[in-house]
């Protein structure tokens, strides 16, 4: 098929005509799906119910230094989940805390603290006029919900294939003392699934921020969430790099087992230099005894080590690789060749994203919806929900059942090309 | 045995050397005992052995609202478990939300909200010059370290055997707008296992306070552990007293199952009117996507109802009831009519509270300390560690086996022997 922009008024116009009654057609099924979330399917939960045998009444609930994991203690976590944890993050048992279920309130916690305490004994960020983090975009929705709660402005920084603009990021926190923070989300990033290349992390690791409390939100969260065996990207380590470049406590670094175990019943975990340990360890000690040791335990007796880590995660692989393809193939069907949007073919994550015509992806999204087909709000990838030129829509493959996510890209590469064709007309 | 107070400097001056061997036998046993943290026994954590077995792998892992657990959802708890803790805490389900393991760590979060936001549209606390919060004294140090840390000055209340010295609090809420909030620990307070009277709690929910945004922080830890089926205290619900009284948004409440089923491995919750509870869950949905469904699925297939938890913490009492009545017992025996101190004999809860002579507590425990007994820090119960008479010890019986207590008792009580004896030798 030609590209849109390269027929005439008469021929799309006519192409319209056949894709509204397709549309129709669509709405007349009652549709509810969902590719809104990046969340795991059931099948995937299912590889992991063995977890839930992992401990029983019969076991001894005692870890590695003889601790009783049922009481209180231990406010940094068991030794053998920060082997495990230390494994999966390539970092030293030594420089991570293990904390509760959730690593987006780990996140929230180190915004919050430095807010109310500073960091490091520098100025707590509310005593200051203005704080600013860098935010590459198209980014995480809920990473910027946490600064645009702590009135914290956000600064877009355009990501590539190779990360984020790093001359841009090198000037603006250079310059300005008021920035305070980056988030990166550095391997198959949300939404567009680019790992930073190793020239992006090295210049990371050598940023010289004009603030001596600013610091790198390192969300690993899809470290180890390879959709191919034989095609996996690699990540320079951060904090090793870090320490070699002279600037050990630049870096925050967080992950979960949300998505390899269960979400919302994983353990979380931060990485960071000794000094900012020790700097966290010395608020955390007020805000809780202890977390959930006996948590921490069950996922270290269900995956033993690092390998066993390592195939379960091909196991979520085989699972959600068919639906990236399958999403892959429809829009490569339905859309290649028409010029009328852009699409990521990502390795690993969670997370497609897709790059409409300037101006359309709230339309876009919006008839999805019509039609029974709900996605991410056009505009989420962005902070403040302000996308500029209304063009990137993520797309989340995981969780519907395969035949369901074949309708529903069908549908929305439908509205594609509906919403395309109309603004092409309109000039 | 004659008060010391009434015996000569001769008859004193003997009896201490008589108590001063008795400490060097002590001294050279070597002992290693440890009187000082509210931590459940082994015993007490075996009876909860039963939750590992509440889950396994054929179990199917959906609440009854039909929200897969495994999976992201439910930011303020799964329905059943908002049923069980209602039940637990005397309060509406609507009115509630379940947290992760700690209830003090939602305390915290609960006070860094208000530093950072505010409460309910009020000036943020960070901006203001000054905050202020009542603390009830004795009190909980972990309470205090929370405030303290936040910078929050800490005004002790004198509490009797009917909570907190009502004519206090209600004057000083009415004159300082500083006064933002109170900690109380309403039944089977930490460490006098006081109870506040019918009479506290109304009055404490008809306060006046200058300051809108004052807030009741109402840890009741202890709302279900009794020490005697036969011998309850009961307490006035505060949340439903408080509406009656036309003040509904008046209190936080916090309750836990740490001392339930594990401390670290349980279920926090809190319950208040649903304006505050709009007011929190704008903020926990920035923090988290959820708490750990899982552990709270555990929780309520493994006591089904509250009645299943009621039977369950008689389990707990029957371990630590011959705990508590040995220290009763052993003080009574060394100590009743010698005049140097008193103690509470409380009918639940984790504590008892001893206080001394005047200028004797920070020497008594420094005394067992020497031979090999650990307590509370003397001074822990007041704010900033600083208790003016320095009078009162804090005696946790519950974590020692029932021999060791008894002998870490008899040292205890050698101890406040020999420091009151060398007060009243020294005039």
């Amino acid at each position: 098929m030609a590209k849109y922009a390269e027929m005439t008024k008469e021929e799309l116009q006519k192409e319209l005509e056949g894709l509204r009654e397709a549309y129709k057609e669509f709405q007349s099924l009652n549709l509810s799906l969902d590719m809104s979330r990046g969340k795991p399917c059931r099948e995937q939960l299912d590889i992991s119910m063995g977890m839930m045998d992992a401990l029983n009444s019969h076991v001894d609930l005692s870890c590695e230094d003889g601790t009783d994991c049922r009481n209180y203690g231990l406010l940094d976590g068991i030794p053998e989940a920060k082997v495990l944890l230390g494994d999966m993050m390539e970092n030293n048992p030594a420089n991570i805390i293990i904390y509760g279920n959730s690593s987006l309130n780990v996140m929230y916690d180190t915004v919050a603290r430095a807010m109310t305490h500073g960091i490091m004994g520098h100025t707590p960020w509310c005593k200051l006029d203005k704080v600013k983090f860098l935010c590459p975009v198209p980014g995480y929705d809920r990473h910027f919900a946490i600064t645009e709660y702590f009135g914290i402005e956000m600064i877009p920084v355009p990501m590539s294939e190779d990360g984020p603009d790093m001359d841009m990021v090198e000037k603006l926190v250079a310059e300005d003392e008021a920035i305070k923070g980056m988030w990166c989300v550095p391997k198959y990033s949300n939404p567009q699934g680019y790992s930073y290349s190793d020239e992006t992390v090295h210049r990371l690791a050598r940023l010289e921020p004009a603030a001596p409390d600013f610091r790198i939100f390192w969300d690993n969260a899809y470290g180890i969430h390879h959709l191919y065996e034989d095609k996996q990207d690699y990540l320079v380590e951060i904090l090793a790099e870090c320490k070699r470049a002279g600037n050990p406590d630049l870096v925050y670094k967080f992950a979960s087992t949300s998505k390899i175990t269960f979400p919302g019943s994983g353990i979380a975990c931060l990485a960071t230099s000794l000094n900012n340990l020790e700097d966290i360890k010395k608020q955390l000690k007020n805000q809780t005894i202890g977390h959930d040791k006996v948590n921490q335990l069950r996922h270290v007796r269900f995956f033993k080590d690092i390998h066993g880590m390592t195939e379960h995660m091909k196991k979520h692989a085989d699972i959600i690789r068919p639906k990236f393809e399958a999403v892959e193939e429809i829009l490569d069907k339905e859309l290649g060749g028409l010029d009328i949007g852009s699409w990521t073919m990502p390795r690993g994550g969670y997370f497609i994203s897709f790059d409409a015509l300037e101006g359309c992806a709230k339309e876009i999204v919006s008839m999805a919806k019509k039609a029974g087909v709900k996605m991410t709000d056009a505009g989420a990838t962005w902070p403040y929900h302000n996308d500029p030129k209304d063009s990137n829509i993520r797309i989340a493959p995981t969780f519907p059942p395969i035949e369901d996510l074949r309708q529903a890209t069908q549908l929305f590469a439908l509205c594609v090309k509906i919403v395309s064709a109309e603004k092409l007309l309109k000039g």
